[in-house]
């Protein structure tokens, strides 16, 4: 702010540019990168994208403004429009950095176009599918929690519908071969709701998470119709195989089966390859590593604290 | 970008909107809905608001910019009048919304805006009441972490205080009839702070949350002076009862009652409309569903690992 | 929005403005203020700060738009210059408010001005150090998740990455005598992420946390080298010592000390000034408040669970 | 920013305030309002409406993005609909203000709404003819100026060009009543043009002015077709003849008639209920203000400068 | 977006920027500059200020929302508040760099501000005055113009009035020192309008311009009460004396005086420091270099045009 | 807002919208399109791409914040850099459009990207001379004014000055083929200024326009060395010659020389090819359409007004 003698305004920011440079030359290098890396699709634009796609789904909740019945389909064959074309260059750039990673350094541009159109247009095509699952979530989220009030009040409040409608189009992005921004339309749900679904998971349909934080699902858990988990449970890995290198083994089935009519309460670990037979209950906070068989009900064994009472005693 | 032949461009929208449309009608008759529902109440505006009203309540601290003791009055009545006017109307469309629910479909329009008046006008009053409970919080807070230097730095940079100021303004929204409303603005610091607070949960002063992320606490749950919960503390319904037709009974009393002076640490779970004892402290990562009595020292009973060691041993 | 008479409008704005001026007063009062506080950093301002700096670790994938190789020294140039001096400006207010708290009113601009600028100057200096660091971090990350594809996935999609860079900028301030700014910070990346490390740990290279919700790493923290963290891990403080007046002793060593190649699964909970030792791997959702030698391997003592199986048996 | 004392920073606000009240009831009382006024049209909205209905018009030119054969009469659909909603709320407002002026002080909503509604949909039934003109008015731009290069560098960067978009649509809603939206659409044109048409003004097709800057047109101007006006041309009124009590005799025909072909070059001033007939030229900076006939060649009689010569000479 | 070889993205950026600061410092130089200029005031912030402040003098139509009796003094306090205070920054900067431009590089920033707060200070008490001012010149408006409807259409619509808003508000600040804040005031509305009124122009109550674009008063001028202009009217100097070094003499009267009850037609020149007698009409059009006595009626001499028919004649 | 019945809310919009898709699609036939149109340069990016170039040329008085020595390199590299490639997006959509209107619908693509590449390069090239010229330009302004007090009071607040560094800059894309770019930039600058000049005319330095509002510099203008202008001047063409189809010929020289040293006062209008001899002045609202010799002082013949005294009289 002052007019101040130039000892007291010189940060000595070229030396630090100048080690900057060195350590991205350096690490260009070891990933043996000669030329400027692809562009990574955008976080904010996606996130833009699969709000768009939200209101197309749900136009009368989830648009902005007032819709009425003669303008309602202009506006959701716009908004379609105009979001697809926009995740139609996200794709393209996922495709471009996916060649990179493949050694293919300049890939055609034609190929990549057209590859990206055929991707968006399958995408296109399965939002009325996802549109049904989700109304089925809905009305398992209203039916399953006695502090709801209404359907509409579920959809706009509950933070395990925002995570599922994010789930549920991330896995068809997923599905088609884009597990770069499927993964991050995943990130941008788990950031607001501290729920992470992996893309890669298949749900069916009826699926409620209840106030949802901390809930971990992985990439190839299998979960069934008319599940139901509460906050912090986890559906992960137990360990993950390395080959005669040590490299982690990538892809293979590593996370849980649920099957249908399962509720998992809040807490509860559930780890490695193994299955939930359906209609099992699974109390709160119980760490599970091998199957379970149907109608089961597992809970804690004993009672798990003494009472030390000081004071005047019971 | 390109000008390519219709063959990769035609995404083949018009199929989508129109299964959209038939998903849409089919919905909407299910819920026997003939005509378009009214406009529920905005997130985005619920969100202004309510930032709106904490710079109403610290001005000095959360207000913008430069305020000095002549403008801080003319600050503080604009900010409150102009945010309450803002509010009153997502009252009025939560009203709409619950006579609408009730089958009145055509509610009075002139009752409506009375009755949204009355309410806005009884919630201002609640005001300068907020402010001394959460100046208690405050204290609580900054007697409660011993990371914690001044009073400044808990009102800006503690999720806790965060989470709180949205419940204490939303609890007296929930108790003027506004369960909708005060559910948007729970789920907003939930969002932030990872922090679950439903609106109906009536809570004493001097409480304090460290940490918070995971921590959820139930509609009908009842906590007295100076209690203090550290994360993932989870203050639950044990089970919800159906009635005859297996349809969830709403809005029991189905959660704890946690007295004075009580202390919960990270992970505890306690569920049930059971009573912790005043002065108790829970240990971290306990499961309790039966009450606890005054004084209590509860924690797990036994050491819960065994050390399996690999290598050279101890 | 209507011409209504005052009885439908008036809602009683004056008393409530003075209440709580009195409440303000009564307030800076209870402090022994009695003028106007110092402003503090602006939440807002730091997060801005954050991500350009974040930008100029990492220009090509957390940079706007298209850099390159003729433009990216000037970016990153330009970028830090202008962040470092709005930073600047934040670490002014910090050591004003700083020298309120130590009952000097009335600090010396053209000190606190030096002060400043020869923090950010250091800090400056220390940028370099920090992105060699989270590259470790990245590779850790990389390396350590079967789901990651390629390190610029991890660098863009990963909040425990998201979290760890504002740690390892927040580290460097806190250092440098900011803990209010260094804590802001921290704050910023926990209401993201879910991750809640308080900007004094000391955290070795090769660090990596999956999942993230719920994970707290308290202010005395110190973590070695290829150290792998799951979602809710709590490394914290087991009591809080109270001087003779029954005041908090703040400051002292009281979190855990995780030594290099230590495992620790989700939920699980350190508390104490103990040590776990080098090559130890800990289990799920264990408890553990004493120190456990190198190379162990803590898990849950024995089953935790009974199956009560209802239905027709296994 | 500093912490002074009271002398230097009491600005002495509040008899500013109290001043400024006194001013603004006197000022309702002189016109005789004892509640307080109805809002006026927004100019920000409606400059928004105006720019959207535009795109409307031109969806390939003044649209944003990349519209499509397939998404383009969603994104026209969406953008009418949602336009036109926007201006019947304007709509409304102009006719409560208009109500009041009336001294009907508490008009019937409803039959304001219905009124408005009625007028909106008869608007939106005169875009395509607008759009007509419009195409003609294109075509005379173009053939009139040797420096234009195509039809679509005409309708993106002439600004008599907006000036016309503005004044066909802003004619509309004056004819249907609203003189106040219509006058402040016009204003919009003329900020940002220098391009005075009062929205009364009957202009035919194929209208062209060039450069602009300074046209003035009048209320009860008639322009036939193909004229071409060019920069600061006034078609004004002679003068404004007053009641027997002084009053200005309002909305009478006091501005000229310029038949069809006429071709009115820069300065030009032409006052009062004259016509200028079929086919004349009237060169720049004449003064007229009697009637022309047809075919005239009107320009200044006699060379107007001498020569002062001074230093050589000739 | 290409991953293309250097040749075709290499711009040559380093010498373009090399010649750039070769050019800035040589231009420095030239103005015996050897430190980095200080700041001068910001026109985006003077804008907001200006655009606040006609807030606070008419709330009721230039405020933004729906201000009722209740809060609108707080609005008027709280928005003169804060742009008091940010003018109050503006003021600073324009006193550095006057006092830099008298060749005092470090002046006293205690001194430049208790200097600013007592300028911005004696400027608020002017604003009651100054809406006074602008009242009488609405009804001026609204009485000579047979297109306006009502005072509040005058006040949102009419340039005339939007530039002398700004004047009213900018003279003031040109008559407490600050010729430069005051000037680019003013430059906001010609940018705006078309109407340049340099801000050292004394104008009377009453006064009316219509439509208004090029309109052009000097610095100098001095305007009686009731006075009328129209479009593209220039009271300007006639030439500029210099002294013996050629050196043009700055500040000396070399406009017009236009004196009570004048009405001045469109495009009407008068230059030089002449008086216009009260009760004068000007024509338009007409040139005027020497003065015009009381009650004169000025217009063009003889037809100015000779009809050149070509046709059938008359 | 209301749950009315259809009949109140149906606006009809699918005829309107269908009426101009006929509209659309007839327009493209008459210009023998049969595909959609290459996208046009963005109004809105070319103001910023010009706002951004300006800052370059003068980055302490332009550019936003606080520049110091040491960042302002990196600030003008990065927005030379940011800026130019945002420039080259546009030009290869104006090449791309000229390629279609000369017939050319699928322009190779390698090909308009290399063109725009090299026009851009060659472009940033003219930047020191262009700031070099508009050094001569402020140093005219503030020796030609007396109302000017610093050469920093000119470049913020002089629009002839805004005007002339679009002009300065958009010459060079003119002369380097990018007529419709060029003319845009121009068109910003006429928006805000009032002052219309073409792109194609040629400039000396040293020049000034005061005030500005109105004047109009054509297409093949060539003006001197230290020419002054006032508001409302015109260098204008006198007539379009046509040729035997009565089609305009385009780009013919029709627009005055403007010798060095002359200077033209407000009003004045210069008509077809001739030249304004070194060293002339022209006087107010004079009307020239044939050369004048050098030196010349061309003034109104004759006082052009007579005096009508009512009232008493001279």
């Amino acid at each position: 702010m002052a007019i101040a003698s130039d000892q007291h305004t010189h940060l000595d920011i070229a030396p630090v540019v100048a080690e900057l440079r060195a350590l991205r030359v350096r690490s260009l290098e070891s990933r043996k990168r000669e030329i400027h890396p692809p562009k990574l699709p955008s976080r904010t634009i996606l996130k833009d994208v699969i709000d768009g796609l939200a209101t197309v789904l749900y136009p009368n909740r989830l648009g902005a403004g007032d819709l009425n019945d003669e303008g309602i389909d202009y506006f959701v064959g716009h908004t379609l429009d105009a979001n697809l074309h926009r995740l139609q260059e996200q794709i393209q750039r996922e495709l471009r950095f996916k060649a990179e990673q493949d050694g293919n350094l300049f890939p055609d541009s034609q190929e990549i176009d057209a590859q990206a159109f055929s991707i968006v247009r399958q995408f296109a095509a399965t939002l009325p599918r996802s549109r049904e699952l989700l109304d089925t979530d809905l009305h398992a989220a209203f039916e399953g929690d006695p502090a709801a009030h209404s359907i509409d009040e579920v959809l706009v409040c509950y933070p395990g519908i925002a995570a599922v409608i994010n789930h549920r189009l991330a896995h068809e992005l997923y599905k088609l071969g884009l597990p770069l921004i499927a993964r991050m339309i995943a990130e941008i749900a788990h950031s607001l709701t501290g729920i992470d679904i992996h893309p890669g998971a298949a749900i069916g349909p009826h699926f409620f998470i209840d106030h949802g934080t901390g809930v971990v699902i992985g990439e190839t858990t299998i979960i069934g119709k008319r599940v139901r988990l509460y906050q912090a449970v986890t559906l992960g890995a137990k360990r993950f195989p390395a080959d005669e290198n040590g490299v982690l083994i990538k892809g293979n089935a590593r996370h849980p089966i649920i099957e249908d009519d399962v509720v998992i309460y809040a807490g509860a670990t559930i780890l490695g390859r193994i299955t939930i037979g359906r209609g099992s209950t699974i109390g709160g906070n119980v760490w599970i590593t091998r199957s379970i068989p149907e109608n089961s009900n597992v809970s804690q064994a004993a009672p798990r604290q003494e009472l030390f009472i000081h004071g005047a005693g019971i």
